[in-house]
């Protein structure tokens, strides 16, 4: 492998609205070849929040998506706010929002890519914990969360069947427990 | 929340090349808000293959990524050709293309969603045991791959800082160390 960068020739941005932006960019591979059009991402960082109430349990949200078209179980989550350049308080204000809970304590467990390959945003893990309801969900148009308790271990023996299908989420509970020291790994 | 799935009132696409399908659609929700456009991603199912040799090793592949603007370190994978049905032999061919080598036993852990929000397609999980190489790998344009070895103990213990960046990659390894025998939890 080369180490040099691909080079870009030209970029212009295909698709940009709320919710999406889409750059189409004329790059140069390290051996040459020009990869025309190259589709790159550019979406807030994310924030996903591992929520463990004084009894253990995972607080987690249940939504119908509209990509799988099925209901999920899910991780509180979501994109960082214009303006918001921490995780931890974006990771504090979406828990809120989506579940109504609160944490005692809320640290970052780790930064990772959704994609490297297309997405210019961040995947951030947040490990909450101690945290317990003061509040009633906040919900957006097209949010319509029901809030679920699970014992963590109960989502951990059924992740291969697809529980928790959200694949980021799955790492993100993972590493999160582990920072947590319930798991060891 | 209400059992309903959103209901789609009119669908356009608005961008397809060979890497990118997206689709605009006007969609109403279960509590009847109207959200004009809702986009989703049309892709071919992606394989992760976690490849194990008989020292224990991972076959990992490091690259440039033009999302990321980094070299990154990732397990083999790759999108499923047109007519492949069977994530199997898709991720036996991806762990032949970009790496060489073959496995003495290939089976699927678990398929879940890349982001069940906005992806219509499923992410599949395969591991590969006792892995040997067999040939050199058959790169396309854009990729610029080199093979690296490392015992998996040691990406364990460095996930959280990105050593494997791509959040999907996490997790698959994680799911299918477990199926192996080599993590319990």
């Amino acid at each position: 492998m080369t180490r040099k960068p691909w080079t870009v020739r030209r970029s212009r941005t295909v698709l940009k609205d709320r919710w999406i932006h889409v750059n189409a960019e004329a790059v140069e591979d390290a051996r040459g070849n020009l990869l025309d059009p190259f589709y790159t991402f550019e979406y807030p960082d994310w924030v996903h929040v591992v929520a463990l109430t004084p009894s253990d349990e995972l607080v987690l949200i249940r939504q119908y998506r509209h990509g799988a078209q099925d209901f999920c179980l899910e991780l509180p989550a979501g994109g960082m706010d214009p303006g918001e350049t921490d995780p931890v308080p974006a990771g504090a204000r979406e828990l809120l929002e989506e579940t109504g809970y609160a944490a005692g304590s809320l640290r970052l467990v780790s930064s990772l890519s959704p994609n490297p390959a297309s997405h210019r945003n961040r995947s951030h893990n947040l490990l909450a914990l101690d945290v317990r309801k003061i509040a009633e969900p906040r919900l957006e148009p097209g949010e319509d969360i029901t809030v679920e308790l699970h014992p963590w271990q109960d989502v951990l023996a059924r992740l291969d069947e697809g529980i928790l299908p959200q694949v980021m989420h799955v790492s993100a509970l993972l590493l999160c427990l582990r920072a947590a020291g319930r798991l060891r790994f």
